[in-house]
């Protein structure tokens, strides 16, 4: 057990500074605040003036969180002082450590340390929160030295396993820094990080948990019992210890003895919210309020008025200053033979092996399902770019944005109905400005008998809904390859549906689907509708035009490959041509599907009759051919819908 | 500690057979397989039925778990023939022990369970996985038995500790027994669980970890390291301990210690997948496979081919029988003057504290951020049903599943943002046939400075798009008082929207909100177009209405403040009268929102232009007004975008 070598450790060192803190913490002697910050050691210029800062940029932009940033100004000041290698300003080493305010809410200490290293100046750190600043109310890469977005509690240690993860690939030596609150220590997603940061034993990280026991509305549950928290980092193998949290010269030591370790580190922090000014220290119902201007010169004044000018000279960054260069070659795309029935799912393992073959830069990470979605094709060509995450769907969106951020192109996988369970980090990482390629598989009541729980039914409406994301949905094993190729280039968060049956392929080698595109499959001078449709129900709308056909009733086809951004020009030309009568069918709830992304295609102009054919109760279990009937998503049900719409008298459709 | 504290008791009380167990674990000794299966002890033939019907079930699906099944057959059995205090059938007691598969893929084992005590037929069993059955691939509440769907993984015990808190309410003295599989210990709701269930001392909760070793597509982190699954449950404050998973005597002795403890109990228990048939019995490859005919009859064979008759008399339920009455009065709306500035989220607290005035099932439950979303208002009234979670938002929104499971009617509320973080919970209670109110504050761009990771700009697209959902989203503090109540009454998942920005009251006391309804607030008979909007939006319309009167422009303004369902016949009038031009005004993305709500009432006939009004870029830090303004969904961009459709040609709008 760690503890047990720990104690050992201790017990062989005593003069070293993490053996002592550590026996002290074993041997059951408790840990005070030491009263250290008014003490004069070398960082308390640098402490004073972070937390001088926090207040004044708060209290200029009249909101804020200027005591969740005084508690951890100490830690801070000796991070940033002796122990942060990172080069500042423009010319950023890449190989440089990365600080990452888990507690995004602490901003206006971040944006103090920025301007001590005179990275940003005092004018810049006063527009805190203002329209146009880069200093929002909660980090963003908008900032060179931010890597990615937090203010959604408990994903910065996630997305640190990722960078830990994509620079042991890179042969890196960074180290990522990351500091938490003890509020967030509830968030689940905090321990998918723990377990497999310790699993890894990415001994790069430093978790810094600022313990100042006061949530936003009271006491967090553990307060100042810090030697839980340290239990559990334990137990999922992480080295561990307790300090004062204003004792400068302990942190210090802490942050040393981290830098030895051959595991990742816990550093749990005891210190009091608002630390430094008496009148809201270790006090409830100061969460998130600035101060008033006569509070700010009275805290200014307890703080002994510090000029502001003080500009540290922290150690750089070391290591490589320049990316690394991955090798980059051309795409070669699998084949498949027209009318050979592959998954979709299986065409985008191969793709995703191709492309893995094809660029050094490319990574996949799955949910511990690659041999459902795939990606264990391009795990046995590339064990060591591949990156097992085990069923946690939040570390798994979490690992890839942080190895986004070190130029890496992940592609993430699980069941399309799971990424659900990342839907917060998804979010967060459009605010990240992350470029990442996220693909699910089995959605759909397709997949038949392992019913709903497993049937992604929301994806499109979820995935659409993420600024700037671009949502594609293939057909068939050709259209998936060339996408997926088109992933790795595309800017922002990427999603592709996968499907779990296999199904026909339609185009031959060599076909182009530009994203934004489209595929008219089918179609006649005299066609009485448009079917659009995508995915599974392709399928089903190219048996209906068989039969139609075999009824005299001529119908258009549309693969709608490209769901977000939609092909507009087609979709528009469709209502023309045919009556302006569109039956969009789609293996997805009504809302938020294909059928909302027609819809909008005619935003702001009268808009031809849609037809929207979507699953609307809640499926059972069944064969996948069951519920695609059951569901009125089956070529039955397009068959009797264009026969019915074809009653309807035509119309323009468009103006 | 509690391992010392355990320590001691075991070294105490060694002939106690918990104690013996811990001991055994404390002193290092390992638990091994002990092939007592084989063994002639009277659980036995249960264990061996429990697995010929698994085997018999999935291979006559020709789809499910056979192995995953077997691993906890024996844990199973134990539990069912001397533990599980319920009743079974039609009578069913209220205050009985629930079994919770967490592990839902195992369901063909529970569904053995079933059949081993009557409740359901051999004929019934093998309608497994069938259209139309109740027993489908994974456990849903089809079945009175199951309480909550399981097969996203990492969710039973998180509902489990919603209703022990339910139950201790309630005053019942049922036990939850859970049954996890060792894969799914890799998803952080676990650990929310364990948190939670640690600090309120849940000690009717036992886990039972079934640690088969193997995952879908191989090992698991851990494998078989026991050892380190208990000290993480002990770091939250769990008993835990390591047993043997197929020696009956040991399941007995640990079940019936677990039932004495003070404090939740997680048993770690050591198995085999596919326990008890040799071809599969702990080999990779095997996960969700069924047996074909002739694996099956070698399966049996090796079970010794049991008649397959064996039916149970299990322990009856212990406690009352019938659900508790809780007091139910009249509900005394609160009262806001008309033009008084009011948040909805204050008045949402306001009104939950009076349902919980009326009504002694309401109860409500919030992220720790009760300060924000009001719900301290109902806290401080009734702080017995009011229930911290603290910063855990997966296990906020199971905690509520699971007490609705009790007849309690929960509210849960957080910021609308952090909705995202439970979206697979809140997928998977649409699949529980849960009634629960989620109320989601601190929605869209109108929450100025805090920034983009706390604005819900997806959240509408989110709940739409869940099966069976109601969407509200009030504009003013009357509504949302009547909103709440109704929330109460309303089945399944009900998502009400609230802002955080206070807003004028629009109406007075008395007025009628019906889910499904609408008000129109501005009307003329000369009306050039229609403004739908809702929350902070619809007060943005209106001052674009003075204007426009100003100007000579009559427009009609609408109060949409039920999204889904939304008021089509309004709606469709608005088009008619309104020369075809609908205005949508949202605080949100785009997609799946109020824009993709009001076009679906068009579905299947041409549609009026539908102007949309929505955020389409990613949001920085401003004042409310400059980023409502800096998106184009304020007065200013509704008067434009008046003038600019009543210059285009009136279309009639509606057939």
């Amino acid at each position: 057990m760690f503890t047990d070598a720990w104690t050992a450790s201790a017990r062989a060192a005593p003069g070293r500074p993490w053996g002592e803190a550590l026996l002290r913490f074993l041997t059951g002697a408790r840990v005070h605040i030491s009263g250290a910050m008014t003490s004069n050691d070398r960082w308390a210029p640098l402490a004073t003036q972070l937390r001088a800062d926090s207040i004044r940029a708060t209290t200029t932009a009249g909101s804020g969180h200027p005591t969740s940033s005084l508690s951890a100004a100490d830690l801070m000041a000796v991070l940033l002082q002796d122990h942060l290698r990172a080069d500042w300003g423009a010319s950023t080493s890449f190989d440089e450590d990365r600080i990452i305010f888990s507690k995004g809410h602490a901003a206006p200490l971040l944006y103090a340390m920025f301007k001590a290293v005179g990275a940003i100046s005092d004018a810049e750190l006063l527009t805190l929160r203002k329209l146009g600043s880069r200093l929002e109310g909660h980090p963003t890469p908008r900032l060179p030295w931010v890597h990615v977005a937090t203010g959604s509690l408990g994903q910065g240690l996630p997305a640190a396993v990722g960078m830990a993860l994509g620079a042991r690939l890179l042969g890196l030596e960074l180290r990522c820094w990351v500091l938490l609150g003890d509020s967030e220590m509830a968030e689940g997603s905090v321990y998918e990080a723990f377990e497999l940061g310790g699993y890894e034993g990415l001994a790069r990280i430093v978790a810094i948990v600022d313990m100042n026991r006061l949530g936003q509305r009271g006491p967090t549950m553990l307060q100042w019992n810090g030697e839980r928290y340290a239990e559990r980092a334990r137990a999922f193998g992480w080295n561990a210890m307790v300090i004062d949290g204003h004792d400068r010269a302990a942190i210090h030591r802490a942050y040393t003895d981290a830098e030895g370790s051959d595991r990742p580190v816990c550093i749990v922090a005891r210190t009091k919210k608002g630390a430094g000014v008496s009148f809201v220290e270790d006090r409830e119902g100061w969460h998130g309020k600035a101060f008033s201007s006569d509070e700010e010169a009275k805290a200014l004044a307890e703080l002994g008025n510090p000029a502001g000018d003080l500009v540290v000279r922290p150690p750089g960054a070391r290591g490589r200053r320049a990316a690394p260069e991955l090798p980059r070659g051309a795409f070669r795309a699998p084949r498949y033979e027209v009318g050979a029935k592959v998954a979709t799912r299986q065409a985008f393992g191969d793709a995703l092996r191709a492309l893995g073959d094809a660029r050094g830069d490319v990574v996949a990470l799955d949910g511990e399902v690659g041999n459902s979605t795939f990606t264990e094709v391009f795990a046995k060509a590339h064990p060591e770019r591949f990156f097992e995450m085990y069923i946690a769907e939040q570390q798994l969106v979490s690992a890839a944005v942080g190895m986004q951020t070190l130029g890496l192109a992940p592609f993430a996988a699980t069941f399309a109905a799971f990424f659900t369970r990342a839907h917060d980090q998804i979010r967060m990482a459009a605010i990240s400005r992350a470029h990442l390629g996220l693909v699910g598989s089995h959605a759909g009541v397709s997949i038949g008998e392992d019913g709903p729980s497993q049937m992604a039914l929301e994806d499109l409406a979820m995935m659409r809904a993420v600024a700037g994301s671009t949502v594609l949905y293939p057909s068939c094993a050709t259209t998936t390859v060339e996408l997926t190729r088109q992933m790795a280039e595309r800017a922002g968060i990427t999603y592709m549906r996968t499907t779990r049956e296999k199904t026909p392929v339609l185009y031959g080698p060599g076909e182009r689907f530009p994203i934004g595109g489209s595929k008219v499959l089918r179609r006649s001078g005299g066609d009485v509708a448009a079917v659009l449709a995508a995915g599974i129900t392709l399928h089903e709308a190219l048996r209906a035009h068989e039969r139609l056909a075999a009824d005299g009733v001529p119908v258009r086809v549309v693969d709608l490959y490209s769901v977000k951004p939609i092909d507009a020009a087609t979709v528009e030309a469709c209502a023309r041509e045919c009556g302006g009568r569109l039956i969009v069918v789609e293996d997805h709830f009504p809302e938020g599907g294909l059928g909302d992304a027609v819809s909008e295609v005619f935003a702001g102009r009268p808009a031809p009759a849609i037809v929207r054919l979507a699953v609307r109760s809640l499926p059972g279990s069944g064969t996948p051919r069951e519920l695609l009937d059951g569901a009125g998503i089956g070529a039955d049900a397009i068959v009797e819908a264009v026969k019915r719409a074809s009653r309807a008298p035509a119309q323009p459709g468009s103006p």
